[in-house]
């Protein structure tokens, strides 16, 4: 039996990206679509016709029977009222990132997901891409020796657009940072095998002239020795950035270009001491959402991997808050 | 008439770089070297036999009457006591970096050139770069845009080495930083041109045993606005790490590899947005030593840039003290 899913917020990523994850995957299929414009509506319903449509959750809800999971993809500012809502009606949960404005409002989700006996978990696919894997594994086995700096650089030109959410604080939370630090943040930690332990910050809205901030330059800590130095921009065209996940140990260097974003592509190359040339690693490029979702499948028949998984993205979100805290307060601070 | 140098502790930098820079520059010749072991001091002179040889500062200035100018590049912690001595002698001064172990020395030091009429400059001769030139030329003429990040690594191995006095934070005053940093941030300014203004750092002794670190990484921001990102590290071996120089604006990239370090090698690529090739910058190469030279024989004949070029240092003092500072900061601090 294929997972029947539900997804609330059938916007942009839903609809291009994550819907036809679920439809590619051998897992799952939808069986529901929310969207509060009906007309938008009308035109997600006719691109996937196995769906129901709805326009709200609570109604979406009342047909849960139908429904084994949810997928959360709402601006942010909503992600807690929906996840309450589908706890209450016993359904486990992908919520896009971040999961909350704060932590505060994961720890709610978390609550009520297990006083309900379900789950969620983040939709953070890139950890899913083959080369990121194939680095992860290099890193375990040593082939780099030990891992002293992590550098990721990930860009693209986001200009104000009407209506567009991510730029307002109120609905997104933040700018570049609340949109790319969640997965970069993650990739380090799951490249690196160590946690973040502390964390210093620059933000700043350089360039446009919307509220959140279109630059983000983030410096990380890594239990267990290692730095991570991370740089996320709204106002770097992508043309001229190619994005970089570029991993330094004392032996040697994985070097990532491309791979950050929503395809699996991309290239890897390894560099060892006293190798004269670079090894180009080669993959099988797949969807990276239908493995996501195959991977969240996994984990609903996976009971006991429930509080980890959460455990994880409750420690995502800290580092997220300490992350704004940090650009705060060098904010007030003076030189230095 | 040419410049006939002083030079105050003839070891690597010096007998290899410097010296060599000076007799293949215009304008100097070099006329004295001091060395406090006898034996090594002796192999000096083998290898420049026009230079006159002294084990102690006090002995070479007796004779400072057949001397012009003094290149000093005696362990840090030796800079002031050499400083004030050759100020006192009413000679300028071309001070290896960092001037000081900290503000206040060089403050001191400040304060006996201007008692003396004298002057001194930082040995930064990365600055001279042509490409690093070009890329200032660039960046001034708008090529990129407006310039939002950078993004530097310079990094190689160097391993515990018995009397190797970078290592000992006594002598030098700070490992990879001291060592590196004070060309990082002098060209992050002196090719965005703009100031920092604020800085966080993060450094650590990941791999070895000597008491300096031997890894750090520091975000900056810069006055006008823009990010900077450093990743400096003596356990990364150099083979793995081109050096990177890569300046981001909102309209393209200045990228520069392999071109931070003794010699003016390396390549620059400019990538504009819109276009699909990379444009190799072409340029000369020549000695940087020697046009150091050469930028400091210039700046003895131009008394009216004399306190321009010690504001310029001291600021630069003033961001290493503040990097040192941000670092021991954020490792008291807990997360965040």
């Amino acid at each position: 039996m294929k997972i029947r899913w539900g997804v609330i917020g059938a916007g942009g990523i839903a609809v291009n990206r994550t819907i036809p994850g679920m439809l590619a995957s051998g897992s799952s299929t939808v069986a529901a679509v929310m969207r509060t414009d009906e007309r938008k509506l009308a035109e997600v319903q006719a691109r996937f016709p196995m769906a129901q449509g709805y326009v709200s959750v609570s109604e979406m809800l009342r047909d849960s029977g139908n429904l084994d999971a949810v997928y959360i993809a709402s601006p942010v500012k909503f992600h807690l009222e929906h996840a309450l809502a589908c706890a209450a009606a016993g359904k486990p949960m992908l919520i896009e990132k971040p999961i909350g404005m704060n932590l505060g409002e994961l720890e709610a989700i978390r609550e009520a997901c297990e006083n309900a006996g379900v789950f969620f978990d983040g939709a953070l696919m890139m950890r899913y891409h083959a080369l990121h894997r194939k680095m992860r594994d290099a890193v375990r086995a040593g082939v780099i020796g030990d891992v002293v700096s992590i550098r990721m650089s990930f860009c693209f030109r986001y200009p104000e657009m009407a209506g567009a959410w991510r730029q307002r604080k109120e609905i997104g939370g933040g700018g570049v940072f609340m949109d790319l630090g969640p997965h970069c943040l993650d990739l380090v930690q799951f490249v690196s095998g160590r946690k973040i332990k502390r964390v210093a910050a620059f933000m700043d809205t350089m360039t446009f002239t919307y509220e959140v901030e279109d630059s983000a330059s983030v410096l990380a800590e890594l239990e267990g020795g290692g730095h991570a130095l991370l740089s996320m921009h709204f106002n770097i065209p992508e043309d001229v950035a190619e994005t970089r996940f570029d991993v330094y140990g004392t032996e040697g260097a994985l070097l990532a270009g491309g791979t950050l974003g929503q395809e699996e592509r991309g290239t890897l190359r390894l560099k060892r001491t006293g190798t004269v040339a670079a090894e180009e690693i080669q993959y099988e490029a797949g969807n990276l959402y239908a493995k996501e979702i195959d991977g969240f499948a996994e984990l609903m028949n996976n009971r006991c991997r429930w509080s980890e998984a959460m455990d994880g993205q409750q420690e995502l979100q800290r580092t997220l808050d300490a992350v704004y805290e940090a650009a705060s307060l060098q904010e007030t601070n003076g030189e230095g």
